[in-house]
């Protein structure tokens, strides 16, 4: 029997011949109920043939499905190779192990606190962090190297302080603003991340709906676990979105990509700048290694496991050579606005003003690529000065993503000169923890945290705020402190309050 | 039979029959032995319906009391609906489940150390953490968003130090001194503080014999939960007070409350500027949720409960229009001298220069409105150089509240520049462990405290004071220092002392 | 019987008979053997009533020796009041409480560390930290209000580093320089510390030894446990001592003392200038008052307990008075070199060189006094430059003292301009964990670390150091940072190195 | 039976024989399988005579193997003394007492992470720090004083954060660049660190292998456990060799050691000048305290043992009184370049130009020699501003060393001026714990680092690295923050995220 080609066989085919197909040499999946023949692709898989082999011969579905959005297998494998549909009932289900770090988070899924209980975005994190799949988790929450740029991202916002004024009318605030050209309710977008389903199996269209329903645009990432054309589907009426590009080293995909998102709507482009290459997140890796490496010993330096986590799983098409000089080449094959995600200093902002584009995203990659990195706000409040004295201020819309948690840190951005702030993680964790409901709420506890600071800084409209509302003279102090003094610290004897008192009376009692 | 406006009967109401009104659709609660049908109340409530319902049909008098002042219900709930006295021997006395923790706090009560064991006023809030119900306790001690200028407020002041002379007569030590015409004993007063009952049955009268004794004047608050005059009569001799104002959106309300303090003798206004909106304070919000709304799974965004914690409840009145050109007319309506209390920037202190009012308190509301506001200490350090460049330092009065724990603290506002302190939480932590005795010992702390460090400054009297002996360099460094290293912390070996050693002599012992 | 002014008697005072005289109203107690009715001196006993009533018919030897120098007594109490010896075969022996600290104090000296294994000055405070008695562990290491000035003083040295010069010949160092006339042979002296029996039975004498054994010198303290008879009596040869004074109120006691200090050789007066009153040490307090107060509950702030701690009993005498126009008077009665001990300001270093002293110790009394006072190292780099541009530099010696721990903190004081600097509880912590041999190897230790130190700066001896040796920018920085980040810390799942590796192989074998 | 001088024996020498001269006597001992009498050499031991007699008349292999080059007895024990070979099967074996410690460290041996588990170079210190023996651990690891350089040199990195660029064609990553005239493919070298075989049997040549793999350049230390030609031998092909030399009081002796390793084939010539005397350091001593101390109770400071841990042991021939004026000789004796190791301030890098040497290395040792000590990073940001003002800055090649580990770390050096960098315990602790393996793959980890992190800050090759892409603002502040506020932080209540929900559904089922 010869299943090459054979796509439009009325016969389904059985587990068990699939399950002979479980080498290297000849290495069939199961992929939502059909089978591949992926024999060939094993060296060119992006995230290395080892994640492939551990399912030879087996339904791979479950590990497959968020990280890869529907259309993969038939953009990218040969039709061939396509060998139809699976007689499920005849694959064998395969016993797990009992996991007891699996069996700890469902105790913990079944205590989980109700929706009611989060009172602001960290609570969404303290909460997927409990229940999330500890890969999922990792993926979402690790960052570069020693993770000081991911904390910075949102610490750097504790270094700036407010200068509030009192006795202004602040009875009705408008928090509405404009983002390249279109009116929203309020100044943030949801930006660009990758692998929905990690956190909920419906994926990314979680966000757009939360994105509808409160007003605010929705960038849809270029490694999305659902297709493009599903998050573009679930738009309703007049909801904008924009789209985020990695840059593929072949640039007629990029530029089909491109077209295809122009048509459908998109009023936005921002190309990533900031990720020639994706980064190395050891938190991420430390966990996939469990998974997949734990069992072997490799004996030296020439063998560095290069299926480093899921970052590098998806990523390897992005071009790192991609430059100025490309921009006129992008600018001419679309009508949308076209913004650079993840300008770092002034001087590239500069630049990117000359070379005509409509913005730029201050932004770090949320701390997942370049340690030591500053923060996009740190990055602000550096460039606007700049701007304002060559008199280049108004001529781009400035955004910054990276460590909003709070709505004193959107006003923070705003009174420094951004138009608007992207959110990233925090939406994906009141998605992973409560599905819509949560980012339903996550975006509701923004609106009312920041209607009321308006109110408290003394603004009633986001026209109003400005610089001279912050106080950012510790913003770019990046110091560490002397070492600390240990003989000093372990000698000193701190003081305490006053002792519980064991009066006669009481004792007697106790 | 019918209640209606039937307050005038012999015949008492019985606990059975009020028990029947205990839907939405009849609420009757009782509070303090009477009944009050409060059913078309319900919808109005500032605290939300969902809190009475929680009592419909039973006794509310212990929730009720001490988050209303007594003549709440006269003032607010329409005659017709009082209903009269009740049988309360009729009532059913509900059987309260048995809190665990609750029983672990009759304990710690039981302990608790004596008065005497109390040496700062730290020591007072280390003790009511530990006795105080844990409502309460969340009620007065918690802050804005992150709590950071919660924080803040105590820490600005270590930021500050001293430079102290030598070689002075401090033999006698006065530190009396003149606020808004009134001399005192030492230069901080009372300030006000909502929902006193909360801490102790007796309420903010405690405070007002406490300030007498030592001779400092109490700023009776708003949302106090003794009424306006119970506080007032309190009062003996010349003792002085002074009223705060939340300004209601009904402006004749306001000028009627004006018109009563001037006519009862308040010597000064204090008009809260920087609450247009009550803050949310969610430590507050979380310890209320476990009363009311555990058992509610919302769906979704809208449904955002907005009865979060007490502050909620007790401040929708407060008219967040309330602006600069109400202030003549403001000066209009009393002979009292006016001051706006929550002043933060330099500009708006010479604007309130301009308007004529005769004092400022840089304040923060206590770290409990808008997170990342700078401490009131520090927006002195910032104030009166301004002013004195100006020639404006003597115009006005000015006070500072917030974070003081220390009488270095009271020295340190002093030689900035201030008038005097408020002083506010510390006096509830001593009234709610230890009554009257309690902030009786705690002022004269402070005095014993002042009077130490005056010697040790240099100065005999306060008007010594003045910035010469404070060195503020490090006052407005708002730095988070570099994330930590978290690998690196954990590989480090931290030394330590000598182990102990076990000579054969000792070993043989043991 | 009648046993007044009876002090030649033959017959011995029975322990039964004084017994009898247990009350307020007759109160006799046991020293050393010999009786004392002090029912009269009650209530000028300056640690105040209630501690000598403890022992109101009783043997209150152990307390009372500790905090009193031997010849007390006979200076303060009326002969008429000394009733003579007591036979003390007939005192009972007080059955004490079984105290379960001191039972666990007991077993910590058992296991102490031999002396060798204290390689510098924070080992013996680890182990002085253990093995010393709660009380007198608290005294010494007390410090004003919240210990900020006390922790400083250290800390103050990790915020200056060195910039050493290399390719210097250091083969031979030479520590030795001169103070006040005196060749020392390392430029630190032994400060003066009050109540040295606290530590060591025999008290200060064995400071005086060590002393003498490296040839640096003491200054004695007008509160030592030791008689300052006893402390002149035990030097020996050439060895040099100074007189650290409390000026009393009563001048003609001053000047007595003053006079026959002189007169037994002393070579230098230290005045100290920063204790017109002797500050309350919280921790101290806390320790005392599980001594005597706890089983009383004071009603309120009237009957604060003024008998706070060891430092109050001691000091009542001082003079708070004192002041520049009484130095005149000290430079007419001695020929003895004058120092200022406890400046703290520029201001006041450039007066004290107009007044004509010889000498200032830049020095916040040990962190005891003025919480926030700053470190006397701090002052010294705000002085030296100053007193440089004024031509004053070479007017006066300057000595530094607090916080001394490390060689290298005495070089980074001399580098600063410091003549020398006083060390004080290192040398008590010494002296209570080991006595004599404590005390010798905290000194050799020094001399070590000062010898390799030197080499590794590029000094071979002490008058090559100076200011282009350290890097002093951070010193005067007093930042808290910003109040933590408790949510965000609290969600951060920090990175961790590599888990244990359970290998098959492994596994089988646990 | 005389051995004297009879080392052609045919007959072996017997343990028993040996054992008799167990005594400062007569003292033997067996190194190697042969038997030497060191009576006469006690008192010359660099290390104390106390550590030989331990093993007077046994074997003492174990211990002298990993601190002294194979060649020492050869080199300084005269031939009279070698006895000759022994039948070591008569040599009694030391029943070792059981070392619970020892126990623990061989079951975490056992269970030790794999390789594949380490991603970064903390991670081998991680796991170096879990599985080697105690003394090596605390050689390696320890530092001076408080450890304060020691921590700093590290933390310093963390002080300096990237401006990165975008949009640069980072397709191709040149790493490579050229250390004195040799081109190597990263810009590290392994740097000289003592007493390999503490970590490694084989000791330095272990490093020798890496570095060859990897194609960077290994600096030779003087004090290897290896000896000088083991190293020189264990080189292939081109491989470069430095050597880093310890300028020995008898120049003779240094003149032979620099003509042989020219001889040799080393490109390089370090002069260490930062170590006139080698550091106490107190972990290392402590450490060997509980070897050979831990019974003995010295009496006071005139017996401070002075057998303090290895680096003393192994460094008194040292030279403290080479300086500049040694220089011109150096440069006479040698065509190799020399440069100075440990240079700390830019005054002696400009004099190190005037004299004509070649280099320098700004370092502090590792921070093991003078605490306080700045990073060599921090220097380097001093030193590069100021020679390029004096257009000296291509005079010389500049390197840092201290506190590597990361390649941002090395990105950072070489923008702000290094040539390259010294890595030195990384590798130590990677060899001690996977050996070569480890050592290899450490050096690739930085190698996969660096590229990406060149990709991210914009620069495709090291000649491309300069001070615009970093912002140092923050590195020469050496602050410690104000001492914490004990009671404060005692009193405050940290806030947290949701608690679990104990639904009655959720209730029921637990």
């Amino acid at each position: 029997m010869n299943h090459n080609s054979n796509n439009t066989q009325a016969v389904k085919l059985t587990g068990e011949e699939i399950a002979k197909h479980n080498s290297r040499e000849s290495c069939w999946v199961i992929v939502d109920g059909r089978a591949y023949d992926v024999t060939e692709f094993l060296p060119e898989h992006p995230g290395g043939p080892k994640i492939i082999l551990k399912y030879a011969g087996k339904d791979a579905t479950e590990e497959y499905a968020p990280i890869h959005p529907p259309d993969t297998l038939d953009k990218y494998l040969d039709k061939g190779k396509h060998l139809g549909e699976v007689d499920m009932k005849t694959v064998e289900k395969e016993e797990k192990e009992v996991d007891p770090d699996e069996a700890e988070r469902q105790e913990r899924v079944a205590r989980m606190p109700i929706l009611e209980q989060c009172y602001n975005l960290m609570d969404f994190e303290a909460v997927a962090k409990r229940v999330m799949k500890k890969t999922a988790w990792a993926y979402y929450s690790s960052g570069a190297d020693d993770e000081i740029t991911l904390r910075e991202n949102h610490s750097a916002f504790h270094k700036i302080w407010f200068r509030p004024r009192v006795l202004v009318n602040v009875e009705s605030i408008d928090l509405s603003t404009t983002m390249l050209g279109t009116k929203v309710s309020i100044p943030f977008y949801v930006t660009a991340t990758a692998l929905g389903k990690l956190g909920n199996p419906e994926g990314e269209v979680v966000l757009t709906r939360g994105a509808r329903k409160h007003n605010v645009i929705q960038m849809i990432p270029t490694l999305a676990s659902c297709s493009f054309d599903e998050i573009v589907d679930e738009r309703q009426g007049d909801q904008v979105q924009w789209l985020q590009l990695y840059v593929n080293k072949n640039r007629a995909i990029t530029k089909r990509i491109i077209e295809h998102a122009e048509a459908r709507g998109c009023k936005g482009l921002f190309i990533t700048v900031d990720a020639p290459q994706l980064g190395r997140r050891e938190k991420d890796m430390r966990s996939k290694f469990s998974d997949v490496g734990s069992n072997v010993q490799d004996a030296g330096g020439d063998s560095v496991d290069r299926s480093q986590g899921a970052a590098r799983a998806i990523s390897s098409f992005i071009d790192p050579a991609l430059c100025w000089d490309d921009l006129p080449w992008f600018l001419s094959v679309t009508k949308m606005p076209i913004l650079l995600k993840g300008v770092q200093r002034v001087e590239d902002v500069i630049r990117a003003i000359s070379a005509g584009v409509h913005g730029v995203v201050l932004s770090n990659h949320g701390g997942r690529q370049l340690d030591f990195a500053r923060s996009g706000i740190e990055v602000l409040a550096e460039v606007m000065p700049e701007l304002r004295r060559l008199g280049l201020d108004k001529k781009i819309e400035i955004y910054v993503d990276g460590g909003i948690r709070r709505a004193t840190d959107i006003i923070k951005a705003l009174c420094l000169g951004a138009t608007g702030v992207g959110i990233g993680r925090p939406f994906l964790y009141a998605m992973s923890a409560y599905g819509l409901p949560g980012v339903d709420r996550a975006m509701q506890l923004l609106k009312d945290e920041m209607e009321m600071n308006m109110r408290l800084i003394g603004c009633s409209s986001v026209d109003q705020l400005g610089p001279e509302f912050v106080d950012t003279r510790g913003l770019s102090m990046h110091t560490t402190g002397v070492p600390s003094d240990t003989l000093g610290l372990d000698v000193y004897d701190p003081l305490v309050g006053p002792r519980e008192s064991f009066r006669p009376e009481v004792r007697s009692k106790l």
